[in-house]
């Protein structure tokens, strides 16, 4: 059994981890713990999401970073589930503890450090560990996670966006000069758990956001290796994230091509779902790790549809699945 | 034109109420008004309504204690949509400008002042207006409302209950020593506009709340003139309540009798409305003045539904039809 | 491993089941069955439940009565997701092919037959089975499940009030004379997967149904032992029960005493959860098999909270429990 | 008093519309009619919208093609609110009785009569009116609908993406060979009121539909004058929808000349609302005629959001506005 905690564990993503942690039969939950004056330290996880109740009931406890070497004693795996700036912090530390590390910040996404400075606004402390952390996006970067033990999961909308538009643009099937556009539309728990107006009941209303400034387009720029244009939404709903995609495509590319290129990607993937004579669908995908995918063409224009729950595929889920890659447990283990 | 200000507009029942003035063909809205550390000064009501875009676009003005008098120039009518506090500690500076106040707070809704003490926490300082207060239910005291220059308007729950059991009692139909339950469910809204972990949209969920300490259930005892169990909920919609009341009748009550006492106290009052062949919904007062009425029996077993707008016949319409009756306006002026 | 089929697996307690038979360590989903004339045979059910790709994908198979002989061939479990009259009709074969019959419907749930004329509309043929049939109430009757091969799975709303009311009941703490009211709220999919305007998008909205005439008012009746007020209502959500209770207590009755018989009743039952501190709501049960239960008293009131998913511990997972009772498996077996 | 009658009252735009037309100080709501088979026939209104009574209360009567000319007597206006196929054979029987028609289908929206075999199938039977029949976008149209007698309402998309898309198009700053990409989401009251699984409540879910194949794109290409890609979204919300556009922009064009062309279009307009310093939000257009604009530019890279409510702007209101001008009504008469 592989001894692991969860650093920032009073979120969503990191309840969500607990939950899947608790269940796999090869990890153990050996910690919960939250920043030293977080108001959730010393409570049950199931005082804050009353659905664990008798299902993972662990205390939340402090943790300094001076206890994090004995806290690490006897680790094996370290969930960040924390701040950008926490995570960059912290890491190091938890390295150095001999663990290893599963990042869901953006601390190591990128690996140009003045990526940072522009889009996080802080200068990084530590190129090295940006040479070693490897972008853990499961089914592309498999076999890179497992010889690192830095492992940067990637964003909600960058993983959305990511996983329908690569093997596109793997395939150079992509019109060059014409920038992919990704419309997509996440659910208000990407906001976090924390009070604020914007996510207030009364509030929240189908509208964008960050147009044009958001940190996940320099990720997809980075991790597509092509710029496309983002427009994240904020929707009236729970969870999950719906990503259209408006792609022009090189002439004569067949509709055939274009079918082939995303079975030669996903056919043996389990977590990625082509579907067939229907479109990704939300209620679809939340709750669930997969990631659904579909897309229609006519002529040159193709339109891609991409769906996952942007608390697990976009983040817990991931990050267990690149567990599982690196520990050499099945893909969907504790997942499905 | 009688010249009316709204002291705490920037929340939602102050923006319910400053487009019902905007609408009303005796108004005009002359000022709206927020405390002076309030970050909404200085910005159009309509920078925090977008649906008021184009339609009340005033500005929102600080307001300090000391310039009350200056405020209150040339004003005929004050409405508080402000604190209890702050109201108890400002309607009596603007009825010493000769204004008449309407106040949406429960500063002024009980006579007794160790209700205050009780419920409130805190020592109501003015016995004397207490005194003058009328308690604002606009179909029950239309007379008295006349008559004051301070209404209290009642509180959403209350209303929604009051005008359900009201008709009930006054004809004596209720068991003696049987209480009526009150169980009450209302949309989000009603905890106002302000960020709270309570109210954001990844937590809400219909579950019950202040059970036992509501301070609407000892405001319905005083005005029923009877105890009551109340059980208030939180559901996951915007607006609205919708009260079921268990009532047990005294013997031999018969349908007939409890058809005549509601037709004897609303046959004639245009916001409740009394419905035949189908139940009170949410969705037919949202965004309303009404309150709407049904019930059943079974024996002596009486159910009553009541629905309302919280912030409209809850707050702000029921604030309005006592403008309406104590200037001489039609009842539903601006509200239908 | 024990076969097991189902019949009516197109809806939504069907598709429930599916998942957690296909789950089961000790079960075998052997079968997915609908009508003959269902416009979902042959499509696999995840074409129906989009969620379930990839994961459960057995197609749905039309079944005549003739064939259910053939249908159960080494078959040892049935679960009839049925409409009451079908599972009446059907039961007896199945029962006649050596099968235990667990029944989602109301069509064995109280014994006298009398019952099925007032309150559903037929003539009940089996008598034998209604004697034979066990009130599948998982933490009440566990015993009585275990001998026979007819278990009636009791309604959503009815679990919900019974799991609160019983303890109380049969400790002989409420008040003679005074009856037990309960206003529930039960989200949209009760009204099953079917195309209506009641349940259409826009025009859900929070409102009483049923009310002196729901068929869950005689099934509490009968297994609780003493009449009730029930008042059932639809909110503007998709799953869950919440059961809002007041009972008047015997004078005398002691928090004390309350606590005891809830603890004496559920203290080592996993599926029902006695909350300290909080009260239920509907997103800590949504999706789980659990019954959260807790009460506040004021003197003689006492008001109960309860609250299920009613796809689940309303039908669904309380079936697989009692499978598990039935065969031998830990009570949560497949369930948590 | 204009006498105006309304065909296909049931309906939610009927509905709309009926409410719009009662508070116009103008016009007299002379009739409310269905089809002769329709269910509602003889009903108030006010019973299929619970909102409405007390309001409007009006009878809806049955309407067969043979009573046109009685049920016209004195009537100046028709508002068809009916299904395209209706509209299209009903239309010349009220042109024939001397009444303006403002039809809300997609019968005459468009010119070319091969339109209606290849998008609607059926073939159009009326040339002359197809030419008569004005297009009432009513901020660019209205010169136009001033001089006829058949108004074609635009549909709801069309509209929200045409107000977004003319000023750009007319003005010349739209990159040649690049096609305008709309991704747009509409509530599920664009879908009528009537019984469907896809729009039942627990099945509605972020999604998109009708991809490459929905009316409205071929009827903005028409209006607009160059094609665009349009996919359509179903949101889980009730009503509104958001455009979210993008647009690559010819070399050179600047941020100041975008803004021109908006205001050079709009800023005399009162139903089109551009924004300053925040993006268009369902729920500020939400029961409202205003149709929200804003954009943001980043090189030649332009994304366009707009929004409306689909049943108003998008239908509603957007006929009264015709009615408005064509009857020499202020603009906003009855909407604001």
């Amino acid at each position: 059994m592989l001894k692991t905690i969860i650093v920032g564990a009073s979120g969503y993503t990191g309840a969500e981890l607990a939950l899947y942690i608790a269940k796999h039969p090869g990890l153990e939950l050996a910690g919960l713990y939250v920043s030293e004056n977080s108001q959730d330290q010393g409570k049950p996880i199931s005082a804050l999401y009353g659905k664990l109740l008798g299902v993972v009931d662990q205390i939340i406890q402090p943790l300094a970073t001076a206890d994090i070497p004995a806290a690490c004693e006897g680790i094996d795996i370290v969930v960040l589930a924390t701040a950008h700036e926490v995570s960059h912090d912290l890491a190091p530390h938890f390295l150095a503890a001999n663990t290893t590390v599963f990042d869901l910040s953006g601390a190591f996404r990128v690996k140009d450090s003045a990526f940072y400075e522009k889009f996080y606004g802080f200068t990084h402390q530590y190129p090295d560990l940006l040479e070693k952390a490897v972008y853990g996006l499961a089914e592309w970067n498999a076999e890179a996670v497992k010889g690192t033990d830095l492992i940067a999961v990637p964003g909600c909308y960058t993983t959305t966006a990511l996983l329908a538009l690569k093997p596109l643009q793997q395939a150079g099937l992509i019109k060059t000069g014409v920038k992919p556009t990704i419309n997509a539309t996440s659910g208000v728990s990407g906001a976090g758990r924390k009070a604020s107006t914007t996510s207030s009941f009364c509030e929240v209303s189908l509208q964008p956001y960050g147009v044009f400034t958001h940190r996940h387009k320099p990720e997809i720029d980075a991790h597509l290796g092509t710029p496309v244009v983002f427009t994240p939404h904020l929707g009236s709903y729970k969870r999950g994230i719906l990503a259209s995609i408006n792609v022009v495509l090189k002439e004569g590319v067949t509709p055939e091509q274009v079918q082939e290129v995303y079975e030669q990607a996903y056919q043996h993937e389990p977590i990625v779902r082509l579907l067939k004579g229907s479109y990704p669908a939300i209620k679809n995908v939340e709750g669930t790790p997969f990631c659904d995918i579909a897309w229609a063409q006519d002529g040159e224009d193709l339109v891609i549809f991409s769906a996952t729950d942007n608390l697990l595929k976009g983040a817990s889920s991931q990050a267990m699945q690149c567990i599982n890659i690196k520990f050499g447990f099945p893909m969907t283990t504790s997942l499905i």
